[in-house]
């Protein structure tokens, strides 16, 4: 089986002999060498009938499950009635629908104001659409990332990612970003911010003004990194001393991942602006938006745009989503528990093998349990395909194992997971 | 009735009270300020039952029609089957089923071997990823596009595109690009490549090497400005003697727009890296693929990568569109003789207003009027939306009246919106 | 002999056993093998006596030729009298001698408000605070220069140079300029500024608006290319229509190297930044000046500056030229006449030659004979070197042999090297 | 008496009527409304006769006093007998005597063979040369400068300038440079290095990978901070761990400003490129050298030039003060003596006024007094004006009163001026 970094395929990563057909770049192919077909809730079936526990929810856009049966049925009722399908900015009643039901359920109930901007349909456009208005509002260029962030793949979102490997694909040098520590980054050695306040408040630094700091709550790409709440407060503050705006990058870790619907409400900070994508149509259907304070909404009409921002089949899942799992707190209260499950879990796994180094990370049903190595968690993951269950590794060097279940995942299937997991670490640390 | 420039909204723009929650950056729903609903083939329906004739899908992303009923058998049919709805690239019935077809029907036949990179959910992806790869190929950073082209909105598609105001909206200098005239910009006064052959011929010009010239076939946001074949094939020519690679941005002209499956296939040439998205999943659905030759696949795996690179419904679509509409030139020849009968019918226009200055533009199914100015141009569109018909306008000042019809419109239909037409250019021009 | 572009260096090169000690960037020593010792007027010798004819002067910075006695004079009593050497932008007696004397014999009579910067010692200096300034005023980035323009090597100055070779050693895309074609680029075929004016007009053009566009009048490094006079009134005008500063860099082509004190006298136009250098001190010192419109001329107090912007030896000696040189018109006319021998001479070559496709350039005592490639001129100037006449070539490929004699030259010279440079074409083109 | 920050001029500050014909840009000539006449070792003179004691030195171009009488004769005598004065890099007897010294008395004794670059005439020039060599030998385009760094005002030497007001002076943004915190910026609080090490350690810390790192020893316009040798150490080996190239800017601390001859001496650090001017002609000529380790003199010829890389004359004084001052080590002796005495006088300063805040900085002759802030600083070098004493402020603010007297001032003459300065400070901090 060949892991994620083999550029070869040959007869073994290619037993259908259609692979070919497609560019060297796929990468989940590579590490799950089978064609799936179906998918319901927290399962996935290969083509051959074999059963996978999912505990990647298509990297973060399937909180709600595959094929969750509340929204499928608004899907189908949707298309079956030839409602509008494509429509761009046009007014539609689907779009009316998702953002009454997104003013009315999400922002008004946690005090927000923002607009909702519709920039296209992946969260590489909401960073994009986010990075544009914040130096259009400033006039400054420079933005301020963070080690290991994750914003995405086109040239603006690239510029403020940090893995070394897919920024190198750009082809171009990669400018007008500065990346900052991320929480934690010296292992709590030095104060929160002791370089990045030092090099704004020295007119003699050489640090470019920002325009704006974009940061993830939890880097999910990065290595399940949770920032504390109080660092974010900190960063919070800290932008606005300094007239900077913060975008929240809530594109992985939005909808409900560490509980509350948006990950930064524990902090109880007020992003500037908020981009979320993956989760939010609750369906997988690619669908992104940008939230903007209404007084930085000072977009001229069609100064950005795109031709999928208004695909209406996603906002009528997202409105449905919205209404089924976020009119009261049970799905944040059960995201905890199970968070606490995993948590506690990781912990025994960690005492289980206390000269590996183990650590366990994230929060919500964000979790990482960082091996000493990348090999050491491909290893982790390869025997847990092997025993039906799809989970990734992220950080630099793909080093952590990344648990990013369904939210609506049940305990049992937890739990028969982490069993699962359990068996793969004996192997690969044995 | 408020034109797409208008900053403001308020009751005359908003009667439904609910636009003030989006950005102010939405367009369309300011030049249609109805709500719509629904919506089968040509016709659009707004909440209130009114009719309006679609000369307009979803600008070039629905050429076979709205909630197409052979389309929407098969996309209700997965959804209802719970196949794979998400799958990044992760192999799937779906995508083999796709990427077979494109072959058996679309690359063979026009022997072509280029292999399908999926960058991401829009065509924006596509460019990106595109000009990633060229550069990556080449080890050089420059790209040269054309006057009045458009590619995209993130930053790097946003760079090789020419709309003054769209480039404002970086809010970062736009660099690495250099565009040179596109065909006819100096109405047939200079030889082809004139400038640009001679800025590559000479060591001193000042003209960084291009990694890439990237191209569209018609400009379609540009105003309809279609580039001969003669002229394409002694780009590609240049392209080919000085080792630069030639990207042919086919989102809005591909899929049959202009009669062949690729637009450029008239022109006989072969691009080293071909954009498709809009049309490709045939329903209106986010969909993207970079074809690229295979001698210059040479990503490393998951070196480009995106969320939605992989939504199987879109290539569900996508297979059956290309089945019932590729499997022979039906579709081809309609499209040929419904673009002539447009352009006769715009002969007959521009004769009808000697004085007037009129332009009839395009090629198969892209066509355009040029009206004297932006405000004539859409004094045009809005006596046409009063009077039942969707139509915008395109070109640098808005100054051409273009028509992109779904391909499958029938000919009583088309007749009745260029009817529409003619009495908005009475009113325009009168 | 090694030719400049042998990056070589052995026994043949460095028959002085010291050149080891140098880079290998070094040229001129490539293709002059000899050490210089001392040199008069227009004579220059050699450390064994052997006398040189200089039709090079410093590439244009000893207008007055080599230890002009008048000069030599003021020089040695400024240094013997312990006046000021170093003073940055400290008030001195030598400063305020230069200002007033600029002021009163070379901007006032040519109706010249502009104030003077002191942006260090060398051209280069000059275009980099001519390029920051114009931006400041502006508040664009973008730069338009010239197809075979040459404006220093610094990272600013470098970006609106040409040649590919140069531009390569960046080391870093050089971008925010946009080569525009030369006067007669395309050999008269087209109408003057055709695609620029386009360009500027098209709104969809994507050309970035440029803060300035720097120009030479005579290219100089690029090959002896000289503007016509109405070209570069149009270009005037099309700058003073879009809101453009013109910046004219006439290091090279000024201090009467065309005839008038400034290059662009005959053309009648007034550039809003002038940068002057090379001759400005008159004795090879090195200092530069760039002249602004007073309206222009907002920048903050040491915004730019430099260690070396206030060599006041090279004051006293620049005050001394221009009373000397600059108090009537008999250099002028004196340069305007050799000009015109070298041209008539220049012409009968040509005539000579008929099928050699040798071509005449050049204004005043700025001349160039265009050889048909970079070998055979580079062989002229290495027979005119075996034959005691020092002279260099320029252009995109070394094509053309490149005259710049001192202003100062006697006639009797003259004719001795033109008659050198004949024995030079009958060995290279015979 | 105006500050150095007033834009304004008047009849205060112009008392001689002729400012008015420079730009707003000039500085110095704000602080010391007076015309300076002559000069003699540390002492400069007025038009109307009044002396002034010089601890400013030309920013540290005059090491050797102003007008030195040894280098004086050598320069008349040259200048005398009609010697080459303008060569650019032609091979000159005065070329070969300076290679020659400079080998013989200061890389062999030192054990360093690197060769010598022309890059131009100001330390500008060398340090644009330096990047550009240093990313042409790497591919890398990223420099990692330091806070507070000053190395010029051309773009590329801007750009890795760490003051804010001269960085918005390029009218661009200014890219390819990271800054890292210099030597002591956290109080000794963390480890050295510690944050660029974990950046550079780390692939997903989204640090562009440096070509070079680029250093001075003592930030003179940053402050004096005096880097510790072991800090400078350990960059060195941080460099050569991650192939790196380090770059030294010993423009204003080498030519024995501290001491040894190159001021990184006492560290034991052999630089791979090293950018020396202002005292390198030993009698503020313009002139600067870049040095290069053989084996990364991998230029082309010419593919870095300038007009004034070969000022004779300059060649001429410099080799001459090689020889009578760094023959032997009476000079170096002689300045950290000197450098002691003043540390010693401003260490009782700084007892004097415990509770004022006052830091004493620096080493060698490059010497600064920290005051509480820049207005202070500002008055303290006003009363030094008043009494006599040339002396200025650097730091990010200007709140550090610099001494960079000429190294061979003598001992009552430093006496003389820190007793002035004794005056100023009681003044000011009164």
């Amino acid at each position: 089986m060949t892991t994620l970094t083999s550029p070869t395929h040959d007869q073994a990563t290619d037993p259908m002999g259609f692979t070919a057909l497609e560019s060297e770049v796929r990468s989940y192919s590579r590490a799950w060498p089978v064609v799936f077909d179906r998918a319901v809730g927290s399962t996935v079936f290969a083509e051959d009938g074999t059963e996978y526990l999912d505990f990647f929810a298509g990297a973060g856009s399937l909180n709600y499950g595959h094929n969750n049966p509340v929204l499928k049925k608004v899907l189908l009722d949707y298309l079956a009635d030839d409602r509008m399908v494509h429509s761009l900015d046009m007014l539609t009643s689907a779009r009316r629908e998702f953002l009454q039901t997104f003013r009315s359920h999400i922002l008004e109930p946690r005090g927000l104001d923002h607009k909702v901007v519709f920039p296209g349909p992946g969260g590489a456009n909401a960073v994009e659409a986010a990075l544009k208005l914040a130096r259009k509002i400033t006039g400054r260029e420079s933005v301020v990332n963070f080690t290991n962030a994750f914003h995405g793949m086109t040239l603006g979102a690239l510029s403020v990612t940090g893995n070394s490997m897919k920024r190198g694909g750009a082809g171009i040098p990669l400018v007008h970003a500065t990346p900052m520590p991320y929480d934690d980054y010296f292992n709590g050695d030095v104060p929160d911010f002791q370089y990045f306040q030092r090099m704004l408040e020295d007119s003699g630094s050489g640090l470019n003004k920002p325009a704006a700091v974009i940061v993830e709550t939890v880097q999910g790409e990065g290595g399940i990194n949770a920032a504390r709440a109080e660092w974010l407060r900190s960063l919070a503050d800290l932008c606005k001393a300094h007239d900077i705006l913060l975008v929240l990058d809530d594109i992985q870790m939005g909808c409900g991942r560490t509980g509350g619907f948006f990950s930064f409400e524990e902090a109880g900070i007020v992003p500037d602006i908020i981009c979320l994508s993956k989760s939010i149509s609750g369906y997988g259907l690619p669908m992104a938006i940008a939230l903007v304070r209404p007084e930085l909404d000072v977009w001229e009409p069609g100064e950005h745009n795109g031709t999928f921002r208004g695909f209406a089949p996603a906002f009528a899942t997202a409105s449905e989503a919205i209404r089924t799992y976020w009119s009261d707190d049970t799905l944040e209260r059960a995201v905890r528990a199970k968070g606490l499950l995993v948590e506690s879990h990781f912990n025994t796994v960690v005492s289980r093998y206390p000269d590996a180094g183990l650590v366990a990370k994230g929060r919500g049903l964000a979790r990482g349990l960082q091996l000493p190595d990348g090999e050491t968690a491909g290893r982790v993951t390869e025997e847990a395909f092997r025993r039906g269950l799809l989970v990734e590794t992220s950080g630099p060097d793909g080093e952590v194992v990344k648990l990013l279940p369904p939210l609506t995942i049940t305990e049992d299937e937890l739990r028969r997971g982490l069993k699962i997991l359990d068996e793969a670490f004996a192997v690969a640390l044995g």
